[in-house]
């Protein structure tokens, strides 16, 4: 057996991310960026008024002087003349200030009237200009590589100009349910017959991650079956197989994919729930064998298969994602398996974060799975801990999972 | 001017959810749930083996005993026979156990030899067996209407044996950008010409809570085109403006709207970035018409686009998600209009988030937004802070945004 964090290790170690492809830039929210993307203008391109009001020299600006209006200059429509000494030229916010200007009268500082404006209070040089350049210039980076875009970064690269932005390939996970005794949600279900959760649990996940799941067929606890859903998964970036527990899961699911070119790395990790998990490669294909239990079928995709989803998508390797919490209740000391015990988050009469672990930890409860918060992280051999002791969790909600 | 909060009750309390559309189990993740999903099923049907062993009689099963195997139930196989006295069954993880057994010998404490078992452990009564029903029974609810799917959600409706769920359908948004000045990214630039940012920008945000954009062509500055946009808006939930900056952005809208038959609710609030906004509605469907500044445009969509969109999608009216954490730098005093300053999160030693804000909080800045991770609410006239203070904040990633 070996250790969570090695496994995930060997994982990670062993991925690569997708290529790049180009998607139209209202495509590429929450993608990963491939490649920087840089400014192809100028932001603003020119000094231009903060504000509505007027342009004016600073120095004729000055209270209860009273300015000769010259033209006007809206947004889009610039004014091609200059502001000659004693003049204004009505202005309004993002436009360019013209020639001869050097600050900004606000509206609500002025008086207008016939062809003139009363300044009803003295103007400072500089006064509600932004200078060229103030945002961004032409070639600056404006959002790096390896980013998963955010609203805020879609806004940023439209301004820099790109109506197409170059991002790595969503990966694509084949998701195999083996087992004779499986049977599609809905479909006619025999005598000890189980409905399948598990593939479309985990094909939630993986779109939870950005990625997009193929769930094959269910296949049967034979070799044929497995095998033919071996070769379609070539296409993918990794096969992922759960279930399959009649006759010894794991061995079942090697040996079948043994005659299609199938090579183990591990199989076993000192956690719990979750002991079996299969890593290894069917040819180029990476294989992620998940145990057929449900509850060890997600917290091995939260451990294993998100992180795996991360580096595949192009984002930088990053630790599980834990948060501190305090613990609300007295926990005995753990053994040699790393555990992962499901919990509700609270938030006690401090603000303070609190992880109360559920009371049943069966790992064939989903209902408790899915009505918890968190997984609370306790290390292999941690001591006795009681209530109020700082603890690791993973916020489940924060992965979309 | 009107606060934050009124703003946010007055658009909150016009909006009703989407009605229910059913979609196929695959694809509700992330879907607000119209209706409870209830168990059409036990699980565990029967009561089954926790473990791979031997289903026995506890009381024949003592240390040293050799029991008679007369059977084996794998998973989706079960055993139609009785465990008699001095016999055991093959049984594995999940099978039913046969009628007569009240216990399972793990297979690890046993050692099989020809027709028999030797039992190396002995072995307590309901040891390894799970329960019928212990997960959930037939009629149960689980999941409740009005929450976002999770992954595990969709695992345990699968489990329930449900392929199709009711879910609010998603909130269409249609989205102008109006002004003369503006240009999709890529297009030809005029002299004066200013690239696009909020629409995409916003639809963006749309898609991040989970909502359907509806990007509109750009329209002028002129009734013409804005009453043609409204018009088109008639079949999406909501309409939202940005832009238009010049000739008073807001004015315009609101005359272009008024012959549809827009009625204003209010357009002032006491915020910054972002004081002018607009909310109204055109006959049935509500308008919310953002400022033309990008930083504002994306600062008011945090505000007041995204809870409308949690209500719209079904979700339980919920506050801005406000998280606490220490000031990194000294504030001054601010006035009365509630402010939303751009900062980044940092760790301190101590593992506290600390926040600290940008140098230049100039609206005009959308590159600082960008690389900002979250939003530091400053209450009106809130006072004087020094570095070490507890404050609010938005974590934008938090929200995809």
């Amino acid at each position: 057996m070996i250790s969570v964090e090695e496994a995930r290790g060997r994982i990670l170690d062993s991925l690569a991310p997708c290529g790049a492809e180009t998607v139209p830039l209202a495509e590429g929210w929450n993608r990963v960026l491939a490649r920087p993307v840089t400014a192809r203008l100028t932001q603003p391109p020119a000094d231009v008024s903060a504000m509505d009001g007027y342009a004016v020299r600073a120095a004729d600006a000055v209270e209860g002087a009273t300015l000769a209006v010259t033209g006007a200059a809206p947004a889009g429509h610039p004014f091609r003349g200059e502001v000659g000494p004693g003049e204004a030229v009505r202005i309004f916010t993002g436009a360019p200030v013209p020639e001869g200007a050097d600050a900004i009268l606000l509206q609500e500082d002025a008086t207008a009237g016939g062809n003139g404006v009363r300044v009803n209070e003295t103007v400072r040089p500089d006064r509600w200009i932004r200078r060229a350049g103030m945002d961004f210039r032409a070639g600056d980076t404006l959002v790096e590589a390896g980013r998963r875009l955010s609203a805020r970064d879609i806004g940023l690269a439209a301004a820099g100009n790109h109506a197409w932005l170059p991002v790595h390939r969503a990966p694509r996970i084949a998701i195999l349910a083996t087992g004779d005794e499986i049977v599609l949600p809905g479909e006619p279900l025999p005598a000890g017959g189980i409905v399948s959760s598990n593939a479309h649990m985990l094909a939630a996940l993986v779109r939870a991650a950005g990625g997009v799941p193929v769930v094959l067929p269910i296949a049967g606890d034979n070799h044929e079956a497995i095998g033919a859903a071996a070769e379609a998964a070539r296409r993918c970036e990794m096969l992922v197989t759960t279930g399959g527990a009649s006759v010894g899961e794991h061995d079942l699911v090697q040996s079948a994919l043994a005659p299609h070119g199938f090579t183990l790395d591990f199989w076993k990790i000192a956690m719990r729930p979750g002991k079996p998990l299969i890593w290894g490669r069917l040819d180029g294909t990476p294989v992620l064998g998940l145990p057929g239990n449900p509850v060890s079928a997600l917290v091995c995709g939260v451990l294993f298969l998100w992180p795996a989803l991360m580096k595949l998508s192009g984002l930088p390797a990053a630790p599980l994602p834990l948060r501190m919490a305090r613990l609300g209740a007295d926990l005995p000391e753990n053994d040699r398996r790393e555990e992962y015990m499901r919990a509700r988050l609270e938030t006690d009469a401090e603000g303070r974060s609190v992880v109360v672990p559920a009371t049943r930890q069966d790992s064939a409860m989903l209902r408790v799975l899915a009505g918890a918060d968190a997984l609370l992280q306790r290390p292999p051999h941690a001591p006795a801990l009681q209530a109020g002791a700082t603890v690791p969790v993973v916020h489940l909600a924060d992965l979309g999972i």
